[in-house]
């Protein structure tokens, strides 16, 4: 059986993506039905009417409720049933469970976890996706397999030079040895090549010409949001400098990882960048690549689940260059441990 | 696990729908091989030889005879193995188990439980759809549910306000409140609409331009047909009198439930009316009007079905509305409990 | 469960099919990648990477080694490691599962069984694909059923007569008695008929206008190649005299089946004939004939594959004509018990 962490807030989709028209959507194992309320407020709700078990994202939104759209049960944003059909007197107990929402950094997140226990402090810090100084270019990524395996693949990117060399990998990238750094209960993995030739999507976005000194700075926030920290600039030329924001660029990929359930991940992404702001042709190149990376590691990542469910007493063989992932798993290891305590004492 | 009335006879098919070509169904979970005999006598015998266990709906029929379409092994119409290429001695266990089959109202039936236990009588009565005075609009669709959700579902229209606003439901029905009866083993479930609007298709059949009253009156007739007795007559005019066959109309929604197995349901529908006999255009708005409402009812039992697998302890709510479902669920229990009387009966 | 023999060969495809991009393919139940060297050497590995388990299938050749495709881990022929990207030491548990793998008769086959019982000389015997003298067709073809259920179908060539009319099959196949015959390990079916109608097929191949004398000679060579000696002359020649190469045919049915799964075979199959070797057009014809042939059978198998599902415990009932089949299976289980005491001593 595979944990999650339940405790915490998971991204549902994009702001944008979001309307009256409730929609379904299945998150560790559960079903949600969301939608927003007339007056624009997300919401969520168990995808399941307490009357006759009908989804409730067949039903529709009435002012700030939601509405079963088979038998008309009308519930508002606390769960508490408003009106039935035909009928005068509302039970208590015809109530629906109701899943805390927010709208942040233009996307919807649910907290999975213990409604006394939401905390909006802990909604993953991914302020690049509307800071000023930074455009974005977005996507999903669908991968059959358990969400652990995504994060171990977004860590350690020596996989690129072999997977993805068409758009961001290159011969240094596995040839050069990562660090971890441990701080304030996160694992950084990080890897700086000096003087490396650029990726094609490097080149393409940076115009180099030339060699480059080029950075990555790994992490994954809790739940299950990784953050790539990563740049160029032209080699020889000063990383910490005045000359960065000149000739260099910075970049953020942001992956919102949804585990749908134990062999199944939804990857929101972004990719944001602080340079050529308002060229919508990269944008669009930026797009074609990073869609073609993940569908790439989709498949790696298939094989892998598969694999692990037939031999599921097959232990994993690590290399030097796993150390981020292996560190990064024992974090996870502790936070799903913190999460059951939590979940424990909420029953008391 | 569901269980079935299997001491019974379920439709198949409908009479044209049915050759010397033999068809594979599946009902109550069994697999049959249906036919016609040369003389054209229905006939039904499990989809499996005894020989090499090769369907038999995949062999042909040599006069009264079905043969293995595999190595030619041919059965009489009680199920006596007749002939085996290039052997002699037939053994006495060569024997291919025969369901009993008859054509009655345009339907082909199958027995499906003790062969001795074989009754005519129990043939459910759908004399409307080859009665005198009577036409027919028919139809078959397939729901992902328990058959039993299907007999919730057309024993309270309720739900038509909500899933069905652009045929058959109106806002008056889910806000008049039902009666129940019980006689003879049935229940039936009344509801009557005075002076209101009437729906789209009942506009289209009765050529209505004001108000009208509206009336329901459905029941389970065991196993599994579903039978909703309904018409319409302008506001004001006798009901009962002789103004109701000048001025209003009935008609008969039956559904002929083909529980396949415990998550899939088959209905053979027929809408039977007693006006405009010979009006092929209003024929065609009928099916297309019964195909769209039936296939709106189909998301929401699929979705029902898929609720209660992923939480098989929760209980539905009822409300005052499912009083004629609570009912029939019981007598259903009965007559299941009654069933399995029967068979324990027949193995001594 | 069902039984496989493990230690033996079993093809895996024809040689035309593989080079140095590996390939997926699944026997016994097993992963294998498949590919040839640098050098031209056909190869085999489990296709499970030990670093995370990623599908070696997705990987690439580099000279004699092959290279996983997700972090570049390296083995030689041996299976050893031969390198880790950005890192020296290797372990010596880094390590891979080698299958043997030989070319011959055109076809790529793997030992599936213990390393140290390999021998050549079980390789089964069907030189006729690439003797002198003989020109052959080849196809293959999936089945979703249990391997045992094709042995059947190959040993027992009654059922031609019900399901290959078009093709292969006469009356009087199975109206035509078989014998058996048992000799070093092998049981041959045996089936003589004289002055018979010639089928669709040999009409087209031995351009028979009267009618013929057809002999057919089938038997299990182990694991699971079943040969079909098969071949027709005019009625009343001399079929073992020197008439028979000018007058008469002979033709081999090679079918190579591979258990992918329980409930899976693949049958690698090919048509040898030592008549018209340069007719491109009979080639054309045969390959239609045989793969609307297999097709045919497919259906039937499938079906009885369910039907055994459905029915774990429903006897086989046996008719005359099994006489063949039902020794055939003897054998296969003696094969079976020897197999696995073979398996035990090399446990040891």
């Amino acid at each position: 059986m595979t944990e999650f962490i339940r405790n915490a807030w998971y991204a549902v989709c994009w702001s944008d993506e979001l309307g009256v028209t409730p929609q379904s959507r299945q998150i560790l194992g559960e079903n949600l039905a969301v939608y927003r309320t007339a007056n624009g407020v997300p919401a969520a709700v168990e995808d399941c009417c307490p009357h006759r078990l009908a989804p409730m994202s067949l039903g529709f939104v009435n002012g700030e409720n939601i509405v079963c759209g088979y038998h008309g049960m009308e519930f508002d944003r606390d769960g508490f049933c408003e009106s039935i059909p035909g009928q005068k007197n509302i039970p208590r107990k015809a109530r629906i469970r109701t899943y805390p929402a927010v709208e942040r950094y233009n996307l919807i997140w649910a907290w999975m976890g213990e409604q006394k226990e939401t905390d909006d402090e802990l909604i993953p810090d991914v302020h690049w996706l509307d800071a000023p100084g930074w455009t974005t270019v977005t996507g999903s990524t669908r991968y059959e397999c358990n969400w652990l395996l995504l994060v171990d693949n977004l860590l350690d990117l020596t996989h690129t030079t072999f997977v993805h060399q068409s758009t961001i990998g290159t011969e240094d990238v596995a040839n050069t040895p990562i660090t971890t750094e441990f701080s304030g209960e996160r694992v950084y993995v990080v890897r700086d090549m000096k003087n490396t030739a650029p990726s094609n999507l490097y080149k393409r976005i940076g115009g180099f010409d030339g060699r480059i000194d080029r950075w990555q700075r790994i992490w994954l926030e809790p739940p299950s949001v990784v953050v790539i920290e990563a740049g160029a600039i032209p080699a020889k030329c000063d990383r910490d400098g005045a000359d960065r924001e000149y000739n260099g660029f910075d970049t953020r990929v942001l992956s919102m990882l949804v585990p749908v359930d134990e062999r199944t991940v939804e990857q929101i992404w972004a990719f944001a960048r602080n340079t050529e702001l308002d060229d919508a042709h990269l944008d669009v190149d930026i797009q074609k690549a990073l869609e073609l990376t993940f569908k790439e590691d989709a498949d790696f990542l298939a094989g892998q689940q598969i694999n692990m469910e037939r031999h599921p007493h097959k232990q994993m063989l690590n290399n030097t260059a796993d150390a981020g992932v292996v560190k990064t798993r024992r974090l996870i290891e502790r936070w799903i441990a913190d999460d059951l305590r939590r979940a424990g004492a909420a029953d008391l």
